[in-house]
């Protein structure tokens, strides 16, 4: 064993946020997916999502919303408003709040040539090819319109499928933090019943993190405790006492 | 005719924010279904519904993001955080957003124990009566644990039925604006070949709000032109351009 070779420790916690760009999520014609997709897809690969928003289509609000998230978190998400019509200006929009110039890449162009025939390239098909100096390409296998990486803010399509094949292009080289692991009980009682001692059971294993989630079923009240934390042995012994406490609310009810 | 009853003028626009709070759905446990709910809701009744944050259950979080959209918009209405468990924590971030006091309030008492025996009364339940001082309390019909309002912000249950039974109360007492119009022109092209010709009619028609959303169905691709404004005639017009539009890109194409 040489000293010099330890495996690098890794990071307690790599942060992030989601920013979905677009008007048509905030008139409610359209159901954002993107959020809870990216939520557990971070979770999953042991980054912290701690912040989501959604902004209009308006290049001062975008410009204020990724300025004010890339500041405090470790990776800034966004998807939506890089298509090629008027109301696509999110790569603009990050460009500005680089303070960095913008312009056709010709990389960009390359990979849009792939997918649409030259004589179907025009202006607006062109726009898609704009992007801020400096900033690495998203390859996209689907319609090749890239996204791309600046700073520490990744920009993404909005449309769902081709969101999701960008995310898996960038995961691989993403820093990223101890995996937050999960346990969930069941349990066939209502939250105010177990409430003070889940409470209790929290405040006695301050790494992990204890929610409850209330839910109906054929009539019948009952509780998803889900507990969370980074700390494997701290996660079984609250899960033990969550385990028992169930226990004793389903002797007393029976 | 007498002038002094002329009907008054709608306000051009009320605005709001929606405030979700939940690690639940920053881990992606669970997806989100009220944001969307809310948006359609609002833009149907002539709310412009212009921001939706997502934060965790803290409370330093919940105050500067409450602070934050209750500054800039007419109204904001948060989800989440308001049953018995150690983690609902809204009503207590709110009323430190406000700078007033919390307590036990004796109406909210009372809604509870329409719902809960006196024998199942305790400590935890109790918490659901804790309403900032001044609050009005939003009736919630299913388990009567209120929500409250208190100056622009309405505070709501996180669990979807309950939501809305809350926002169905609270509806008829908010302000509206003129409703948003909106025409939808299904068209069988990609967006980049459209997208020069939209703009320009974009450009003509300042009041209306266009914007382009493409879809995949049976390996055709297709976009959906969406057009929204205040204004039942310019809107008109516009949508005529738009299916003039949509006309000659398919006689082109056949």
């Amino acid at each position: 064993m040489t000293e010099g070779i330890e495996a690098a420790a890794k990071p307690a916690t790599i942060t992030a946020a989601v920013l979905i760009i677009g008007d048509e999520i905030l008139s409610g014609r359209t159901k954002d997916r993107n959020g809870g997709y990216i939520a557990e897809y971070l979770t999953a690969i042991g980054i912290d999502l701690r912040e989501v928003r959604v902004v209009p289509d308006v290049e001062d609000e975008i410009v204020d919303a990724v300025n004010a998230l890339r500041a405090r978190y470790t990776y800034v998400f966004t998807t939506g408003g890089i298509g090629p019509t008027h109301d696509d200006i999110t790569a603009d929009a990050i460009a500005r709040a680089f303070g960095v110039s913008i312009d056709e890449d010709p990389r960009a162009i390359a990979m849009l040539l792939e997918y649409i025939r030259p004589e179907d390239m025009n202006a607006a098909r062109r726009r898609m090819a704009r992007i801020p100096a400096g900033a690495r390409l998203v390859v996209n296998p689907i319609s090749k319109a890239p996204g791309f990486w600046i700073g520490n803010v990744i920009v993404m399509a909005g449309i769902p499928a081709i969101m999701q094949v960008m995310l898996d292009n960038v995961a691989p080289q993403l820093a990223t933090g101890v995996p937050m692991m999960s346990r969930t009980v069941r349990a066939a009682c209502r939250e105010g019943d177990v409430a003070a001692d889940l409470a209790t059971i929290a405040a006695n294993h301050g790494t992990v993190s204890i929610g409850s989630y209330p839910f109906m079923e054929n009539g019948q009240y009952g509780t998803h405790l889900v507990l969370r934390s980074r700390d494997a042995q701290a996660l079984e012994a609250a899960h033990n006492e969550v385990i028992a406490l169930v226990a004793r609310m389903t002797l007393a009810a029976g």
